[in-house]
């Protein structure tokens, strides 16, 4: 195998390239630098390190409401400061189409925490069977407007409307929910960054970061390819350097990929989908399921993530509680989106 | 477990979104369909099922030169109609700074291969200390230039230039090589269409679509993470409904997970990093490495992939050769994609 043995000529021009300043949120840029393997005969060997706090006792509970109230704080306090340095404060437009229970509660929940943190509001709301062009006036209106820094469309819409067309529209540069491709894209793209992350996979790498997980090296297991979570969290993970697989409804034997991982992301939409049989001890489970479901009595539902807390509890090394997990931290992450952009727009960044 | 025996209850809305039209490359669109796993008392079965070609001798050679020079074939034909009926043909335009000569190298291919199918092409050659403002001129005005179906700025670009800068000022609509972030942030949604898919990541999955290998539900690892390879091909797979793992320098471990793999793809940059014993017996391998090798008298060179070709064909049901694999295939998917460019243009779609 003499060809083999040459396996160190070669350092792969990328490894060269400097590493670029990039933002927390955005992991390190680290340049690839790949350890040529030789003589490697036992290509089966075991993870051998565990987490440092795999003790043996029930995991530690990552709760996520400290976390979101320390940022709005922060928020908050910035908001304060730009209102007295410069007399201005961040806009965030809603839009909202037709009579979801559900999109309004959501909207509900997000207004009062601008409300909290001190960054305006302002709603278009439109009636179910509006029209397509009414709604992207609506949109293009709130581009132009040089005093809204946000923009959001609440999701899902209803079916006679094309999504894309709408999320297409929103300016990549208020897009504070990172749904836009552009933004996508620079996700996906390493060293490149894009206006806006999306908020939930924001929120879920904040609690993993502020916990102190590790994620650099560790494999990372998605359960869940949703392109408001999934696909972005992997793309996110993979910026922080975890080796990430994604499961999703084509996967055989997911419960064999996710008990080899270290940190074990749930993000399907069936309630205790992943069993405590499906993770390895000491892995770090964050869930991001926000399931309802009925409650026993047959009367009202109550929320429910889409891991089996009672048995993953056992197991995992850390785990998020559902609800008051991710959930809360994404919320603080609009905020903190909304506050950057009104940041970029006023030249103080 | 009262309440994980309630995982039946949900249906989740996206997997009842109607499953929209796709093209061949971008796989189909399949909705999610979860099915809820309950009383799962044996998490960690291990894969039963082999490809239909794992026979236990050495792997079917997955050449890409017939492929190549079918599609080539076909792409000139269209061409040649296009020319009779409307007397108009497909225009790529070229830009080149420096004087690299490797990249010389593969402009004078691509331009022979346009030149091989009626593709006319015109070459912009920019001196190695060109100003970037030369440079984004160039590109503009190839913009601008109605006649010019595609533009491709070879990499990569000397260290002055801001390649990131460069590459969003190619109109996504004639990006030909499917770099700009708004085509990647279009490649990574589901459900979305991409003006251009990368040529390489195309390639590798023409050779997978025609050799018949099977991708759906298939567990694809992809080793190296690069922009124009890694990335666009770990994005094509999942809309392929192949579960995936994408390894880079940071991986523990590499060889654990390759051995998992149902197909197996490098884009190392390193040679022969991949040996026989990273691999499970009836993999599929494409090999998507093209190293420069010294040749052992010292004089010359000769190219060679990431994978160890003579390790890995006693293991892998299928393997493609460098050179010889995916390369062939990549030239012949930059013209079906120009191909298609112009027929955008004229309205033949």
């Amino acid at each position: 195998m003499r060809a083999c043995a040459t396996a160190k000529v070669v350092a792969w021009h990328r490894a060269l390239r400097k590493a670029l300043h990039s933002c927390a949120f955005l992991g390190p840029n680290l340049p690839d630098v790949w350890v040529p393997r030789e003589n490697n005969t036992s290509p089966h060997t075991l993870f051998q390190e565990t987490l440092q706090w795999d003790n043996g006792h029930n995991a530690v509970i990552l709760k996520g409401k400290p976390i979101a109230k320390q940022i709005r704080l922060e928020v908050a306090d910035e908001i304060r400061r730009m209102k007295s340095v410069i007399g201005k404060f961040p806009r965030l437009a809603v839009v909202l189409v037709g009579d979801r229970r559900d999109s309004h509660t959501f909207i509900h929940i997000k207004l009062k925490a601008c409300d909290q943190v001190g960054i305006e509001t302002v709603v278009a709301q439109l009636p179910e069977k509006c029209a397509e062009n009414e709604l992207l006036d609506v949109v293009s209106s709130f581009n132009d407007d040089k005093d809204v820094h946000g923009i959001i469309v609440q999701l899902p819409l209803p079916q006679h409307l094309d999504e894309e067309k709408i999320i297409n529209v929103v300016s990549p540069e208020k897009d504070v929910d990172g749904f836009h491709p552009l933004n996508m894209g620079n996700l996906a793209i390493r060293g490149r960054k894009p206006f806006f992350v999306p908020c939930a996979p924001k929120g879920c790498i904040e609690l993993l970061l502020k916990h102190g997980v590790e994620i650099k090296g560790k494999r990372a297991v998605i359960i869940g390819r949703s392109k408001i979570v999934g696909l972005p969290t992997s793309l996110l993970l993979q910026r922080h350097h975890a080796t990430v697989s994604m499961l999703h409804a084509y996967t055989k034997n997911p419960e064999q990929i996710t008990s080899e991982a270290d940190i074990v992301i749930a993000d399907v939409g069936i309630p205790h989908i992943v069993r405590g049989n499906w993770l390895k001890r000491g892995t770090v489970v964050i869930d991001m399921g926000t399931n309802q479901v009925k409650d026993p009595s047959g009367q009202g539902f109550h929320v429910t993530g889409d891991v089996c807390f009672e048995e993953a509890v056992k197991v995992a090394s850390a785990i998020t509680p559902v609800p008051g997990g991710v959930g809360p931290v994404t919320i603080s992450m609009l905020l903190s989106n909304t506050l950057d952009s009104a940041k970029r727009a006023f030249g103080m960044v």
